[in-house]
């Protein structure tokens, strides 16, 4: 199943069952892009949840090495935006990336899960683009400037169960239609349920908190007006766009 | 004036004004430290943003530089902990420390605040504990496991408005009534309207948001069973436990 976030033209908040670019609550059925709707991110998470250097191609075009294990990071809720929203982006720096990850929506507190359980505790899975204003990120010890800055993570707009997602579901972006990053979930190098292990060794994650799980190679640069797609296979196509001022 | 969150006798949750040991809300009074209420964090942030390095005896005490802008990074919301609690700490590490900080609660959301105008956005000030588990801080680049896991941002129990703190406010640690960090606001290195404009550059604060402003010198270890208390001068005394499991 798949769902949807939206305010309807009432201003409620809903959680609607999408389907083929329609949205359905109740008596009522919207286009995905229509106007008469605000389309939401797909919960509202406490704290989101981002892993480094996940992808072995990225690592290496970041010339990181490669974690032995899971580098964590946080965006904080000041960093939500939505499908069809525009980001304005931090002014004045070189240059602010798109990194194309599978967000992991969490469906129940949870602490200490072991990696045999974690799948239990995940309720959906959405698209997420981890924003990185690279000026800052680079002389930053904790990427706070570069990561968690307003806006910087856009996700949604659908979230999908877990039975949508193919175990090689692709991670795509695109700018201005043009394909940026083409990864695969098979990729990652630790995956969802050994994250969701490591992170709750530590920390409590909250219903609707997410994992952004980490992105394929092909990151770059975003121009003030860019439209960019993150695409989840099985799941949907995020959009939106930026503004550079 | 002073103010203290709590749940009173019937589970509803109140914010009472503070005087002198004692908490009244309506009709009611309660003595801060009575079985009849639970006492709960000043306020509910969406995020802690937490100052790294800005004190420099402290800065010395790590072996680190002092930062030429102030040093960011984030507690979640499962990092909160209140007056009276006993923090677990996160098993098998050799050492996680206290670190006393005059915290900084926001009354507004805010963005873009010039340094002139900083302190109309501050509600109040409170203790706060940056509790630090060393072995994974010195091991990752963000200080996830580090500084964000349950827990680790014990604060309260009171929010004092600014009238209340001297310039010069002491800001200190006892670990099982042993005086261990005794600093002053005075040894800031970036101020608190210098941080404010500095972080809503980058991120937009929300009423109850905290600012953690930075530790003097003096951190140290903690041992299963320790009683912590975190005073800062004008506004009162954290105390809190911890155990190790």
């Amino acid at each position: 199943m798949k769902f949807v976030r939206f305010r309807d033209p009432a201003g409620a908040v809903r959680r609607g069952e999408y389907e083929n670019g329609t949205v359905h609550f109740a008596n009522e059925s919207y286009s995905l892009d229509s106007d008469e709707i605000d389309v939401l991110p797909p919960s509202e998470p406490s704290k989101v949840v981002c892993i480094g250097k996940n992808y072995a191609d990225h690592a290496d075009e970041m010339g990181s090495a490669l974690p032995d294990r899971p580098m964590l990071f946080l965006k904080p809720p000041n960093a939500l935006a939505a499908h069809g929203d525009t980001v304005t982006l931090p002014a004045g720096k070189d240059r602010i990336d798109h990194e194309a990850e599978l967000g992991v929506v969490i469906g129940e507190q949870c602490r200490h899960v072991p990696e045999a359980d974690a799948m239990d505790v995940v309720e959906g899975v959405t698209c997420v683009n981890d924003l990185s204003n690279r000026d800052d990120q680079n002389q930053e010890q904790n990427w706070i400037r570069g990561k968690a800055f307003d806006g910087a993570a856009p996700m949604g707009p659908v979230l999908a169960t877990p039975d949508e997602v193919p175990a090689d579901a692709a991670v795509r972006t695109r700018v201005n239609g043009e394909t940026k990053q083409d990864g695969s979930r098979e990729q990652l190098i630790f995956s969802i349920p050994e994250l969701i292990a490591e992170i709750t060794t530590y920390l409590t994650l909250e219903p609707g908190d997410v994992i952004a799980t980490g992105t394929p190679e092909g990151v770059g640069p975003l121009a003030d007006g860019d439209e960019i797609e993150i695409e989840v296979e099985g799941v949907g196509t995020l959009e939106h766009s930026v503004r550079i001022p």
